[in-house]
């Protein structure tokens, strides 16, 4: 059966984004540090059209997060904008610009209802009845293939807090953010994790757990 | 020149005690888990004088941590008892019994003057003028050797972001604890670490770093 999983950047001190996202800093202060490690990548330049980039111990890793991933579901906060709020007449479309790099079908939670917003070859569907409904609809839409929960945070929580996630894995860079959009917070001690992959490369250290369900 | 060196067990979320810590459960709700890979070692139960233990890729992580550690400084917190305060005239002497598995000089910060307790070759000294006063006599009782700063929480977190820890070696152990002593609360986006080993072991992921002065 396909799998649910969660693979983000995490800060050593927990923070998935900084304090006082915003437009000029969707990531947060300190945020865009958290990707750092990934956009020097080759394999993560491919996938957003880009040439050139390095090759080291994270590439194979970014190969098998991509693979197999037939949906996606993200948060409001991640989609945006960072006011939020009802839709409006002229409705923002994504950070990504008209070419996203998704490529393939997103599920976008939010309390706002709208109409599907097709950019290339992405989709993005908006969902209004809750993360168990989203997961349905990303599940029918990925077939065989696996269903990544995108972020931000409070998503991954709630996929986590309800039991709905089958591996989760943290891309643990060395900094500290002292603020921000928080993992694990208030999940609790319920869920139970096994490490099943550790991945040590320049400037991050890739952990990567099962649920024990 | 001698470290100022921190390890300690966190859960995944970020926790290095539950919530709720008694004198029931000193480590908190969930937080004797912390520890479980280490009560299961060799070298640990060497350390409190017990036999037998497995051997995996943990006891050199202990057997190194342990090694050139002139001083210990802790909390109140750590050294108890749980309702902190004034000593009172049967003052508490510690979780350890008679032979305190420190074998060492340990600087206890607490805000209540107490004289020294000497408990079979450790002596505790209390210190009621702060972390760097705490840090000046702990570094002239281990002379080159380095000094262990042994938590909780609070007083990792306040010799973190005061910028007096040299290294500092993490346990992640794969538990949610979801409330509790919080690593790096408030330490803030100053200190800036680099990776210098992982050890991936049963039941436990030691990230090693160094801070970057």
């Amino acid at each position: 059966m396909s799998k649910v999983r969660v693979h983000i950047s995490t800060s050593l001190d927990g923070y998935v984004a900084g304090p006082n996202q915003s437009m000029e800093e969707p990531l947060g202060e300190g945020g865009e540090r958290l990707h750092d490690w990934a956009v020097a990548l080759k394999s993560w330049r491919e996938l957003q059209g880009m040439e050139g980039g390095e090759e080291n111990a994270s590439n194979a890793v970014v190969a098998d997060e991509n693979a197999n991933v037939g949906a996606e579901i993200m948060g409001r906060g991640k989609f945006g904008p960072p006011d939020r709020g009802p839709w409006g007449g002229d409705p923002w479309r994504g950070w990504w610009g008209e070419d996203p790099p998704f490529h393939k079908p997103v599920f976008v939670l939010t309390h706002h209802e709208r109409e599907p917003l097709t950019l290339s070859d992405t989709t993005f569907t908006f969902v209004t009845d809750g993360i168990e409904a989203a997961l349905e609809r990303a599940r029918a839409a990925a077939g065989d293939r696996d269903v990544f929960i995108g972020g931000g945070a409070d998503v991954i929580n709630q996929y986590l807090a309800a039991g709905l996630v089958d591996e989760l894995e943290l891309h643990v860079v060395p900094i500290l953010l002292g603020g921000g959009a928080r993992l694990f917070a208030a999940v609790g001690p319920g869920v139970k994790l096994e490490l099943v992959r550790v991945v040590e490369a320049p400037g991050v250290t890739h952990l990567t757990y099962r649920v024990v369900k």
